[in-house]
């Protein structure tokens, strides 16, 4: 979509000044490029401004942090720096049940679970892009649910694996009968093995 | 390693007759196409033989049952007509520990990673290929541990969606601590959780 797009440099040189759209789709364009290349941590907000020919404050602008440029670029499904607050603001004792039904939300819609698909899929033949999955998980979200919680690392990986796998079963393999489980089956079923790794 | 050697009616058309080896590679390879072509429940071990040009009879003696020729053709990592009678033997509280253990001795061997990775990556993007790996699962594994144990096959879905996303955390993500945690931690963290599915 956005290929052939990527400099703002070039674009200008053509005499046109880049509209907001094309320079937005810019910075993505390059984004993708520099989380492919350097994963995660190696790429900063300043060098995906700089591939884009643009300034780093219009980065900041359109995106936030680099976090938001990656879940923008990667078209991420769900925004930690904005779900986790959510999550840490309720009650530990519904901790489970809305994991399991936010999880159910994002992968019940086909559009938000391919890319999250398509990111686990290179991961498994690309090492380059396990490292950018696994560098963006462990910044973006373990890291700071760990810190805020003081519930240990380990633990939480255990939580999304649980979750992770459920998905597999119900969304991509779509064995029955996970596949055609009720939202409150897998919550009754699945919600107590993550209170005990939460709680 | 088998391509171009999938049928015995050729080898013998060329007037020299198969060796017990050859016969084997050709049973398999027909088996791969017909698998990925029908699906698992689609395809009978007397279709194999009919493909691969060779006595049904034979098919069994080489490999037993179809479970046998799919485990065989697909490099599947584990014969489940092995594996789940030495599960259903064991005590009932064992048996969290002794699945955690399982799996953490098979997806730890990268040769017997491999496969399973490449059909779940497969079966990610192509829905014939889910299929194949759904019924087979089904058929092969869920059903008859259901069976044998009257734990409902959702429960037992549960536990294989907690052991494969924490199997994908560690070693194709290979997230920290997950990647590094020791066999016994991991078996003090999710034994529990499988025992509470299955018990």
């Amino acid at each position: 979509m956005t290929d052939g797009t990527r400099s703002g440099r070039t674009t200008s040189a053509r005499g046109r000044r880049p509209g907001p759209t094309e320079t937005r789709e810019a910075i993505l364009a390059a984004a993708r490029e520099m989380f492919a290349d350097k994963g995660y941590d190696g790429t900063s907000l300043r060098a995906i401004a700089r591939a884009a020919g643009v300034d780093p404050a219009l980065v900041h602008h359109f995106f936030g942090t680099k976090e938001g440029v990656f879940v923008e670029a990667m078209r991420f499904p769900v925004d930690p720096s904005v779900l986790l607050p959510q999550l840490l603001a309720l009650p530990r004792e519904r901790l489970g049940e809305t994991i399991v039904r936010t999880f159910l939300r994002i992968w019940g819609d086909a559009d938000r679970r391919a890319p999250l698909l398509a990111m686990l899929r290179s991961a498994m033949t690309n090492e380059r892009a396990a490292a950018m999955m696994r560098e963006f998980v462990s910044s973006a979200l373990l890291g700071r649910a760990g810190a805020a919680t003081g519930v240990p690392h380990l633990n939480i990986q255990a939580a999304v694996g649980q979750m992770i796998g459920v998905m597999i079963l119900r969304y991509v393999l779509r064995v029955e009968p996970m596949a055609s489980a009720s939202e409150d089956e897998l919550v009754e079923l699945v919600a107590p093995t993550l209170q005990r790794y939460l709680g």
